[in-house]
Formats: C-alpha cells, sequence, structure tokens
C-alpha cells in the first residue's frame, strides 16, 4: 500500500515550512491543503484536538503534531534519504538544544515586534541578539550541522521570509546586522527543498501588513 | 574507560527529578551536585552558557542541557536497560508530544497559582483542566506508554511533589479533582527511581513558603 500523507498548514507559517521541506528532502509525496485561521477545517480540529494548530502531519490517518516533532518522525519514518539528525546521540542532543533555543526565542521574541504595540524597539534588540547567538553556534560552518543540511537549518530557516516583517516593524536591517546567517539563508536557499518552500519575503510582508489592517 | 556523569540540578527541580529518575533507571552511576540559584557556581554557567539553567547533565566533559533532551540522550546512550521511548516511530512522536504538552502547559500555569499575586483563581482552573486533558490521555492504562514506565511518565512525574504547594496557593484538592492521575502518580512512586528521587511534598512547600518569606 503506497504511504498516504497529508499536510495541514498555512503557506506563511515558518513551523508549516519545517515539514514541507523534510517531506522535500525526503521526497516524499504529500497531499498539501492550505488552511484558514479564521475559519479552521473540521479535519484540523479533528486531527489536533489538544492544540487545534497547524502544521499537521497525517500519516495513513494517523496524527503528527508540533513541527520539530514531525520533522524528527519524517526523519525516522523514512530514514534512507537525507539524514537530518546526526545519528550520535552527543551530536544528536546538540541540535535539539539549537531547535529548542530557536522554539523557546526566535518567534516569542519576533511577535512582541510586530504584534505587541510599544515593545518593538526592546524586542528588535533581543532578536537581534538572538540571530547572533544563532550566528556564532553556525561559525565558519557551511551549515548548523556541518557539512550536511539538516534539523537545526530546517528549524530556523522559515523565519528568514519573516526578515521583511521584523525590519519594517523594528526599523531595522537583520542581514547587516547578521550578515553570516544571510548568508548562511542564501545557501540553504539554492536547495531545491528550501526554494520550492519558502515565499518571497515581499510576499510575507505584503500579507501581514494586510491582515493588520495597515495596507 | 569509565563513563564520568555529572549532574548539576536542585532538589526541588521537577526538570531536574527527569534526568535523575532516568539515570535511575539506566542504573547510570552519577556524581549529583547541588546548586545554589541565587549564587550560580561558574562551572553551571561554564556549561551551560545560553540558558544558564538547571539540569546540565555533564557526560565525559561534555554539557547536555534541557531536561527532555537529556532523558533522550540518557535513552540513546545506554539502551540496553528499560528503553525510555518506544521504538516505532508513531508512538515516538506520540510521546514526545505529550512531553512537549506538559512542558508548554503545566509548569507555565502552575507558577501563575504561586508566584503571580491576582491570578491563583484563574490558573487554578486552567491547571485542573490540563490534568484533566493528561488523566483522559492515561485513560485505562497503567503508565503513559501503556504496560512500560517510560518517556511521558517522567516528563510529568516530579508535578506530583509540586501538588502541596498548587493546593495551597489554588485553594484546592488535584487529589481530589483527578484521582485517576494520583493514582498513576502512586504506582509510580512504588518504583524505586521514582522513590528514591521525588522530594516529599510538603517538603516542597515548605521550601516555596520560606523562599518567598511566608514562613
Amino acid at each position: 500500500m503506497a504511504d498516504e500523507v497529508i499536510l495541514l498548514s498555512v503557506w506563511a507559517s515558518m513551523f508549516g515550512m519545517r515539514t514541507r521541506i523534510a517531506l522535500e528532502e525526503k521526497k516524499v509525496k504529500y497531499d498539501y491543503r492550505e488552511e484558514d485561521l479564521w475559519n479552521k477545517s473540521s479535519f484540523l480540529l479533528e486531527m489536533n484536538p489538544v492544540h487545534k494548530k497547524i502544521p499537521v502531519l497525517i500519516h495513513n490517518g494517523k496524527p503528527v503534531c508540533e513541527s520539530l516533532i514531525q520533522v524528527e518522525y519524517i526523519d525516522e519514518t523514512w530514514p534512507g534519504e537525507n539524514p537530518l539528525l546526526p545519528s550520535d546521540p552527543y551530536q544528536r542532543a546538540h541540535a535539539k538544544f539549537w531547535a529548542d533555543f530557536i522554539d523557546k526565542k526566535v518567534n516569542v521574541t519576533a511577535r512582541r515586534i510586530w504584534a505587541i504595540k510599544g515593545e518593538e524597539k526592546e524586542a528588535s534588540k533581543e532578536l537581534i541578539e538572538i540571530f547572533k547567538t544563532l550566528e556564532s553556534e553556525l561559525g565558519d560552518k557551511h551549515y548548523f550541522g556541518g557539512e550536511t543540511f539538516g534539523y537545526v537549518d530546517i528549524a530556523l530557516i522559515g523565519f528568514y521570509s519573516w526578515f521583511g516583517v521584523y525590519n519594517k516593524f523594528g526599523n531595522m536591517s537583520l542581514e547587516s546586522e547578521c550578515p553570516e546567517l544571510t548568508r548562511w539563508a542564501k545557501r540553504c536557499l539554492q536547495r531545491e527543498s528550501v526554494s520550492k518552500v519558502l515565499p518571497e519575503s515581499e510576499k510575507v510582508t505584503k500579507f501581514i501588513f494586510q491582515r493588520l489592517g495597515l495596507e
């Protein structure tokens, strides 16, 4: 029986991007279904009754929730092509630490820039610090895991398509503040899995401005 | 060469308890070092420079941070005895989902009961709902993973030693609200790994009251 793989997501979600990139890396065919967060499908509510959030990956009828867990699940279910996590336990723990750092810090801080009035300045500074910490973890490596594109790259790259939003609301240029990270992002974009999935920064910015009624 | 395993933690930390229980389950000998959070050791700051938080597990000189990542690391490094995560990818993802749910919901909500004045009532209600959700996931299973004590049990059990704190500040009885979860906790406490590590609820309550200058 062929695998039936469905992904419920929203095109601008950096979390959904993770799962899509992982599926592309593994060359898994999947049925992508765009959700409307203001009018969630009953299928989404049924598949993720606890959090009621996207992305949800449904493999042969069974849901997997939370993007990083989905990426690990994809890596374990289709282990042959392009391993995403290292096999060494210490290296795995190291990769998970940085993906967890991204999850705990980046989005929470970034949202304060564009979604909470009055916090733009403070949150912008903090976000730059967070990206600089990531930049120093990257060091002079090609990808976060070394020579091979993998888990931490997938965890972070979606946020690059939101740089335009952060820059505009935070009145800054993340590209100038973090030139190494920007070079890394451009390197990632040379991969088909990433270029196929990441939207243009301008498109995300326009979408957010429209959503907030600023345009 | 024998393994050198060091754990930096604080006795009342439910996160540190996770790592200690996992080490006990695997029968790994380790050097436990109590930290003072108001005067952190330079070794802690050196081993976890990003978050500067306990617990930190140091294996042959190399640090692993974040308690759930430590539990996975322990399971992968000493796979022989008492597997903590299931081997099937879907079951693994399912266990990780619930551990992540605990991390995202339980502590954040519980802290609002005892650490944020004015939020006790609302947060107590929410915490009961969270534990009821966990209770319904447990169902009539012996442990969260079925017959075998494992990852989700380890992620949750430490909070049981804080029930006294939540009850006192929230003016409630979590034991009466969640009888099935209480029975599960008592079952866990029959395991040597858990009984050896979990402090008495009264001891935790006394400690918190002293810390807050309420006694």
